[in-house]
């Protein structure tokens, strides 16, 4: 990218549902970014995006994608087990990338992967995506205006909009805590500004599909964390809630309290034979619309105008810290204490 | 009644749906009150509604209910055409007197109503409910403590619940404004304190009934009242919610708006496949239930210990004269403008 | 332009407020949209905020802009009383154009101004903006759908945020239907579809500003429309809601209600030692960002693609024909009917 | 008590600030029943409850009230300490008894109290109060019409009103689980309805008053609760709400999700200058008043009509089981797994 203020030129890596999502955002809703290129093996794929957003390039394989100059940045929606390389491989080509969350697995891959973005000098954003909805961030405002004082109890859940479909056996292990709860983890320490987590526990069981619990599937859990500010918090998380998608958070502290998330779609409330009702979200896409905006546009303004990223590879690590805490908690049925 | 602290005997007259309702609240929810009789025409009513009661009296004829030293008020809630005979020979009769809406039908009869009470020394209340809700009497407060400055814009309605399933032609003409509406003329004079109304416009239909329509029967309505302290408000109402029971006031002023009263039967939340459910009221009795042990706390404390009505005959006249602009303003056409 | 589904070249006219706000949206929130021009008589004015958002050519004369061939459409936001003038040259030139309301305040100007549309047989679209919030989208989606049955009651408020800080001597007399409650006459015809409006009665005063009420400035208003399915709709406006931007849409039908517009900004909630609270929205450009990107990407739309305009010269004519009613109701203190 | 139905003469044990409540429901509110005595060893504080109320007795030693052969039953809201040495005379001595929480602190003297009530053969109820809140009510109304379908997640809390401003030294050891979180875990079996529990983690620590920690202060806990089906329970508690008395549950089923309590007072909402206001309740007995209403009618009732206890003994045990397995938690920092 020749200046700053130019305009971002954006790959997208990973043409699946959350690919489209993050390619049509890319391609039409932040201003200053253009989507160049969709990179996707599945044939196809990536010119059948490609085409429908008016990217002009297409490419099956990552490398090339890599290795084309007039790509200044990518968007890593691959799935979650590539994402370090793809982090490293990126990078190291000098492109600023955005990782879909868990950016890694392990630790070491979350270092090689901080340690490839550092080099290179380029931004390094995940995909954090709550932090940037209305109602999560006006919280955190609140939180650091002092209204509500010192948090005490905090709380955070993510419910997936069943019913759950999936083939429990594509799932890899641990999904729960890696791909789903980290967000929450995430969003615990934005909403506890400051505090580092201490001790972990974890219980997981599988209650949507109880008939994968042996092979070790689980789609339901309840973490609790404890802060070095001695707050408290509670994560939760379930596979299939008919009701549709559903985040919320919640801190209490010495002054007040502060909620985010009520599931709602709009403000429309309808009056019926049977009660009041008010439509809820379906999906990610549909409630958190505007956080996925919100996101794209700070890794885009990051990259242009030289600006700090706002979820940074240390945001990934430390929410991952919290997942494997939860791994070794649900193994051992005891609590684990992290390292200072 | 011997002391002005002891038990007040109260006599239910009318047995009716709404009858009911009230006898209960006297008999068991109010303190310093005791049920001793009940009265109405219809062979067995009174008794049977004195024995669910433990009420030890019943009578079928008004005039031996009024001649028992042993009762000291009397709760009318006989037909609306009935009330102004029963509170003058009530009151004559040395009883203090409760009397559901409307006092009276004419300025006459209300203007005798009130000449009777006041000769009698006794108290007069009147049965405008609303004002005894929770949000309605925090909205006044609000309103009192400068909230939300000058009122300026208002609104009332009700909403009977639905489905309509009364005979046309059983019902008085003009019901919509002597007996549902006049609750909202209350209401708009209420939350607008010290306010004179100077000018109204009303428009009515048969949209629950059409075909009752060319009979009289008026089952919607919407009226617009200018206030002179020139504050503007919209009284609506309509016999037909199928979601139930529904009143609701707001005032907005030169520094704020307050509401009341959202339909909610519970702070019960239900989701499901379909969305975000609420139970809502399905009658005024459900709705309205601490707001009639409010208004016969009242009353029984004003006979207890001397304090003033709090609905006086008074506040009777003014909706009345609302209610008859509004027939004046639906035969004309035309706006009526209210003597000073 | 020269393909239907190339980008659409707009042209914004009128570097206001909302212009400002129009601009920006056009220029980087419209899928198929690229701002290439900025029209301002005031020096600078056009300048500066082509420059913000990379448009690159700004004017000071519509002619020169009108006579550019690289400008497909125009979105007119100058002052009120200039739009028709603009819809006629703009169209007549060829330009789509998208006119903030009112798009005229007389029938025969809004007759000149959908002629020269048609005649020029380009896309003209009103700035109706509230139809597509999602609430009052959803609102009229139930209503589609059969689930409030027939419409029997409309409300329709507009609340500008205050405190007011105008001069009223500046405001055109009778803005507050030409361009405040304009919006309102749209959305209930809006969610009253295909009903005709048959009699209007309007009341309005100067309770914001009485000082300015003999000069004819008039600040708020509330006004009764029947319609011929029997409906009956108020609408009300006030120029200083010290709360903020707000707008509220209800609908009660034969089978339920539905209601639109809460006032909230978020879904975030705070609790603290004075109770709950909610941020309500300041602005409009605030409370209707998601409106706003979608008129402008339904007039791009329709440009691109050739489909039919979602708010047409039709739509103005008949909220234009109530406000003039309302100004001849409140000139004669009496209903008018309108004409079939 | 010569008759079922006659009326119930009841003895309120304690006069202190949740005995005066209880008192006047007691006295005024319950149908049935009539306050006829009132015991405390507070000189004079006996005596002025019951002349407030116009009870006719007062006592300072109990015995003397349980040796009245015109006492029917007795309300206990002495403190918790000496609650099982109260139900245990009062059953022996043939008096129906209610009893706050908690009913003991251990286990055996939980059955003592039981076997002596059926011994005598009288009705015991303990004061659970939250299952008679409405939304509670209707959340399990909700749960038990298979809305939500299995129950996968709970979650249960107590916030009492702050500041807190009592001294942490006269507050017994373990209070927040025995006093104060008891109430969630009866609310969490209410909600999980035949679920058994199995395994409790639990931490708490002194976050209100941190000076107090040492001394074995604790004001702040969160627990989670495994139930036999497979469900995972939060129940959380704090003793300092800024914002006033808040208790909420939350079910998530298989089918969707249920929640109570939203902290409300009323349902007025003011718009200011600031947003969105609406008051929320200061105490207990405001929060909850008609839940203190619902659960002595229920005993009342059982008394006069032989109907069973709606929150027995065998209630108080399965709650206290959790309150022990927290402390033991607490002490081991680890899970407890209750025996079958």
């Amino acid at each position: 990218m020749s200046s700053s203020a130019a305009t971002v030129r954006v790959a997208l890596i990973g043409a699946g549902r959350i690919g489209k999502n993050h390619a049509e955002i890319v391609a039409r809703r932040v201003p200053g970014a253009a989507l160049v290129a969709v990179v996707d093996p599945v044939p196809g794929a990536a010119q059948a995006l490609a085409d429908s957003l008016d990217a002009p390039t297409a490419y099956t394989d990552v490398a090339d994608a890599l290795a084309d100059p007039d790509i200044d940045a990518v968007v890593i929606s691959a799935p979650a087990r590539s994402h370090t390389e793809l982090v490293v491989a990126a990078t190291a080509a000098g492109k600023h990338a955005f990782v879909e969350k868990p950016m890694a697995v392990t630790l070491e891959d979350t270092d090689r992967a901080i340690a490839a973005a550092d080099a290179a000098g380029v931004v390094l954003q995940v995909g954090f995506n709550r932090r940037f909805a209305p109602g999560f961030a006006a919280a955190r405002t609140a939180i650091d205006d002092g209204k509500i004082g010192t948090p005490q109890l905090l709380r955070s859940l993510t419910r997936d909009p069943g019913p759950f479909g999936a083939d429990p056996s594509r799932i890899p292990q641990w999904t729960i805590f890696f791909e789903t709860l980290i967000h929450d983890f995430d969003t615990l320490f934005f909403l506890n500004p400051g505090a580092r987590a201490v001790r972990v526990t974890a219980v997981a069981d599988a209650l949507v599909r109880p008939d994968a619990r042996d092979s070790g599937h689980l789609d339901t859990a309840v973490v609790t964390i404890q802060f070095d500010n001695g707050a408290i918090a509670t994560a939760e998380a379930n596979f299939s809630a008919l009701y549709g998608y559903d985040v919320r958070g919640e801190v209490f502290g010495s002054e007040g309290m502060v909620t985010a998330g009520d599931g709602r779609s709009t403000d429309m409330t309808l009056y019926g034979a049977s009660g009041l009702h008010v439509d809820t979200a379906r999906s990610d896409t549909d409630l958190l619309r505007s956080a996925y905006i919100g996101e794209f546009t700070a890794f885009v303004d990051a990259v242009r105008f030289g600006t700090p990223s706002l979820v940074t590879g240390q945001d990934a690590r430390r929410a991952l810290e919290i997942a494997l805490a939860c791994i070794r908690s649900v193994e051992t049925g005891a609590a684990v204490t992290l390292e200072a």
